[in-house]
């Protein structure tokens, strides 16, 4: 990373591209946001398959274009950045296989040594990939200082701690069959990957949609009792988010509002609340709202790994998965 | 258009930014893999938020920017197009309404004179969003002809007939409430705009997938009988949406393959199928598939509204939506 950031503090790149597919593409969205944000370097989320089926050459000059892999085996992925290098971008793998094809093609390697996955639904290697993000756009100059990362574990704790009310929270909903997720901005990544989990390892029909496109119509499914999870952090995303909270409310769905301290707000407008203690955060530089990815998203990986158990399912081996997908 | 062709003819932009919301998103979807196939210029889909609730100033020196929305009127995407006019792009409104906000605030407009949308799911202005990208294309250099386009309206015409085979097997549905949409490459926008619009006028909890993502994991939610619609052009998707389609045989899905008599594999392995009559693509230079997306999209709306009424709904008014949202 030491050496990335040295290069890059040299050669701004005028376009970054994230190439990823599952788990990994959510951490990309979450990258393209952060990046964006925080860079104002704009961000494309790559679609593989225009260069591997369609044959495309991307004109990519001086791109930066990162390729994100759990193990660092799928094949588009890896065919996709090959492209790229011989189109003259520079290209970095984030892995959790140091090992792996992607850290052998890409010129610069960010392994994520989160210890081997065991169960098939990655759950670590998606905070590792977070932080993986955070570390990128610190290379790239944005004002996120270390120090300011390093109250994440101790935050990640706290929200860790509120496994017994997940598990009886998630008992509650035993019988649900479908849902809708919502998350926005910096947390639009996580919605995408809670509804994700909840599908591979619940079986649960979820949808999932930024806050700003939920309004657009698919609003119009909800009815009463329909279950809507909502990732309400403060900031500038919150008064968006209070608006579709309340609407839902007035629908009579089943909101569950996951939330930290800092905004009590969110707490009293839902029925239900995961509310992650906010001291630990609160101390940073950076607005609270930077951190919270990283800290919202572990109980809802716990939320669902105890829905699954009430389903009477194993979370660690849904059916018809395998670990490693090689898609072309 | 003509104005605009001459002008990227001289400045080619090292980047397209599509800026969209719901319906108009989808169709930049689509714009996204046929601009980056046919011209190799990067493209990414905005995430307005990022200038509008963030308030990040993105780098878009010689980039072309396009907004899209049906009535013109989207407050984030005209602040998004603002925003990247003042950073330097160059900007394009695509739009029905050639009056609307949008349509001033940008340096190019293409006005798409659809006609009015009497009903609240936009259909053929979203036809008419995607003959604009492929105006776009062409204004950029891409190798689509004219004359090409010109074929669309015949095609087009022959999927509109098979309308008594659609209500048909639209009635056959009529119980379900969940649903699964999968595409790929040029056709993925089709899924997501044949989700969206199952969400708003059948309110079926619609999940919808590109075909690669889909093996990464959202396979797991599927049981026997569970509704599949397979968008099945012919060309380079179509081994890979195949072993989809064998897959869910295997377990037992109910497959609906929307495709066209040039790909008879497509109707021999789905349970039901909606086939197009081909010929009048066969007369084009381009491969049949990049002409697929409009005469595809065509039996899936005409499904939407028939499954809405065999479920007694009206299809041109679906519960808690309005016409314009104006989200920031």
């Amino acid at each position: 990373m030491l050496e990335l950031r040295g290069y890059l503090s040299k050669r701004r790149p005028p376009l970054i591209v994230l190439a990823a597919r599952g788990t990994s593409d959510n951490a990309a969205q979450f990258g393209r946001y952060l990046l964006e944000i925080t860079t104002g370097i704009p961000v494309s989320l790559a679609a593989p398959s225009v260069t591997t089926l369609y044959g495309a050459k991307l004109h990519l000059e001086n791109a930066l274009v990162v390729g994100i892999s759990q193990s660092g085996e799928s094949t588009d992925i890896n065919m996709f950045l090959e492209s790229a290098r011989e189109q003259g971008a520079l290209t970095v793998g984030v892995t959790n296989e140091g090992g792996s094809t992607l850290a052998r093609l890409a010129r610069h390697s960010v392994v994520l040594a989160a210890g081997r996955e065991t169960s098939v639904p990655a759950t670590k290697t998606y905070t590792g990939q977070l932080l993986a993000m955070y570390l990128l756009a610190h290379a790239l100059g944005a004002p996120i200082e270390l120090e300011d990362l390093e109250r994440l574990l101790e935050w990640t704790g706290k929200a860790l701690e509120l496994e017994p009310r997940i598990a009886a929270l998630a008992a509650e909903y035993a019988s649900i069959e479908h849902a809708i997720i919502v998350g926005r901005g910096l947390d639009y990544a996580n919605a995408l990957e809670f509804g994700l989990k909840m599908m591979e390892a619940c079986y649960v029909v979820a949808e999932r949609f930024s806050g700003a496109d939920f309004l657009h119509g698919p609003i119009a499914l909800v009815e009463k009792t329909f279950p809507v999870f909502v990732f309400a952090p403060p900031g500038p995303t919150w008064p968006g988010t209070r608006d579709i909270v309340s609407s839902l409310g007035r629908l009579g769905a089943r909101v569950v509002a996951i939330t930290d301290r800092s905004n009590p707000e969110a707490a009293s407008l839902a029925g239900d609340t995961i509310v992650i203690p906010a001291e630990v955060a609160e101390q940073t530089s950076l607005p609270i709202e930077f951190l919270t990815p990283i800290p919202y998203i572990v109980p809802a990986q716990l939320f669902t790994a105890h829905l699954a158990r009430s389903k009477g399912l194993n979370p660690d081996q849904p059916r018809t998965l395998t670990k490693v997908t090689r898609t072309v």
